[in-house]
């Protein structure tokens, strides 16, 4: 083992400083906690990597409680949503349904806000390290990583937080835990492509070829998604067929019409389902990804990570400041409470709108028949708008 | 072939005479349409088989504004059911959540007044036949049959109308239609038990042994359900231990408390889903179960069954009164809107509450999600009120 270049004193060391962990970091600060965040990842490779772009009520209102507020100026403001299928798009109006409004707001600008946050107060940020190993966590937590300078760090601390996302080498370390999966048979076919926006909200669309949504960056680059085979390789597509694909899904019978342009970007997003309880052994507690995947459809995965990030904060404020220890049992039940749901909810958009290979006609004629009873109840469309929205945080 | 012994000449011949066959000679008696029911059953025998016992509101009053209101005197109205899981059980209120509450009413007490008031109206009402040959049903429909008398007779009419069930001959008739299956991996144990009442409204009871219900009939019988392998066979179960089932299904921390007795009936009930399409073939017309069959979870079969027949009453009036033959046309469309709603509610209530013998853990933690959400959800409560106490007809 090489020589130990520095040792820092810490709070709450934070593997993983992508929106959870930087997020928690930022929190902590405002509650007068220290905390170091580290990641293999430099800033800018998360800062380039394109993930989810919604962003629920509570979740903003968060980022702007905390200061940052660039969403407010930057970000759209979603009153609702389409949902599409035999051909025609139903409105779901989260305002009118559910008082509630989400945000489109690139992950990556949640990151860059939140960097900057950090930065700005002179905050201990580590990226671009690599060989973390994190020891001690029932008792002294330490982590231990080589920096960018080639030269091996020591971190102790009171807790240590694994946000470092579904690759977590954290998760690992809870030791007896239960891991929960949920495979499905298909993947999705992701497109940023430079064209005018062909729609102001996002389109959900059932199709007899499969699931496809629309989505948006900007006025000049938007972002589209269809469901495909998870063996699909991204090179075997050309613009043409994947327009084509978009475009066969999108057809209808209303005036809706699906604007092209050159494909920037191409990529196949796996799809699945993963919890692991508990969420915390000793002075350990994990944050999003580390601890639960959902599938895509939905746009629940960031806005849970954000979730765990407030309640991971409440219940370290109540540990080290107010010394009430129970604060960080309570922990995983309060996180779980809301990803069960949030598992459900993604399973219910996905399946809703998705097609297998073996989906029966049966099953097809059924998911029009609940498309069909959803769209047509003022209470059916509520409820999907408050799961959409995000449930209050409690 | 044997002599005809009769010839009768009708307006619509009614090959089925349960509640769908009956209501709809019924119906169409109070527009001065005649009819002839036959069924291969005596009426002895539908009286006395146990079926389904729960009215949706738009039955209840389809059947009290037919002159059938017996329903009101000797029915239950219950303006809610219970979701019980986690040992807890969650009150869903039809009233204050949908306006809107069902009738605890056994379907065979539906067939028993419906059968006096056509007898009582001197309709031509022939149970216990055999032998029934539909022919011709595209352009001058015949049926005919072996009486009680054992003589063969033959009946004429302008349309003919396959109420006969799902084992239906009618159906069959359909040249072209397309039949739509689904299987679940599960049936229900039924028992009719000799014991006070347990609750006042149905209990819906997710349990990690699986579904039950329990449900009641009278102040000393009840009715009960417990999902089971298709291949059980009854006379495997002893009263103690169908009661030691139900217990540990329905135990929990409440304090509720299933009140036992002697089991006076006990079988399986299979479980299955299948829709034909077109339910229209020249002048034979197919109502209720022989065109459609639910699983039983959320009782919708005997209410679409009643709600076929109200569509059936419509179009044959116009049809046959008002010369439109366009009305005949759009039956199937009409009916199947609402039998594809019915199928996915069945199939929602069914998968929310049973567990089948390969549902994963996570699964099992996703479908607490769910009742979790529902049971939070005034929207989410309304939307399943809704459809339990069923959709407007329209």
């Amino acid at each position: 083992m090489s020589t130990i270049a520095s040792r820092t004193r810490t709070q709450v060391a934070i593997v993983g400083g992508g929106p959870a962990g930087l997020l928690l970091s930022h929190l902590l600060h405002l509650t007068g906690i220290d905390s170091v965040v580290l990641d293999n990842r430099t800033a800018h490779t998360i800062e380039t990597t394109h993930r989810a772009g919604i962003l629920e009520r509570d979740s903003v209102r968060l980022l702007v409680d905390a200061g940052v507020d660039r969403v407010l100026r930057d970000g759209h403001r979603h009153e609702g949503i389409s949902l599409r299928f035999g051909g025609v798009s139903h409105r779901i109006d989260f305002e009118d349904l559910a008082g509630a409004s989400c945000w489109l707001y690139p992950q990556t600008d949640v990151f860059v806000d939140l960097h900057r946050a950090r930065t700005a107060a002179g905050a201990d940020l580590r990226y671009g390290i690599s060989d973390t190993e994190v020891t001690d966590v029932v008792d002294a937590p330490r982590v231990r990583h080589t920096g960018a300078d080639g030269h091996r760090h020591e971190i102790t601390a009171d807790l240590v937080i694994g946000a470092d996302g579904s690759r977590s080498i954290c998760r690992t370390l809870v030791s007896g835990a239960t891991q929960y999966f949920r495979e499905y048979p298909y993947a999705w076919f992701g497109v940023l492509v430079e064209a005018p926006r062909s729609a102001p909200e996002l389109i959900y669309t059932r199709s007899p070829q499969g699931f496809a949504l629309i989505s948006q960056r900007t006025a000049s680059i938007q972002r589209m998604y269809f469901q495909c085979d998870p063996t699909e390789n991204p090179r075997d597509w050309s613009d043409d067929r994947i327009w084509n694909e978009l475009q066969t899904r999108l057809a209808g019978d209303d005036d809706f019409r699906l604007l092209e342009g050159p494909v920037l970007e191409r990529a196949v997003l796996p799809f699945r389902s993963f919890v692991q309880t508990p969420m915390r052994h000793g002075r350990l507690l994990l944050a999003g990804d580390a601890a639960h995947t959902v599938p895509p459809t939905g746009a629940k995965g960031l806005n849970l990570a954000l979730a765990d990030a407030r309640l991971l904060a409440d219940a370290i404020e109540h540990a080290l400041v107010k010394n009430d220890a129970t604060a960080l049992e309570h922990y995983t039940t309060r996180a779980l409470a809301r990803v069960w749901k949030a598992q459900h909810f993604s399973y219910w958009m996905t399946t809703m709108l998705h097609r297998a290979e073996d989906t029966s006609e049966f099953d097809e004629l059924r998911q029009l028949g609940e498309l069909d009873s959803l769209v047509t109840s003022r209470a059916g469309a509520t409820y999907l708008a408050e799961g959409y929205t995000g449930w209050p945080t409690r």
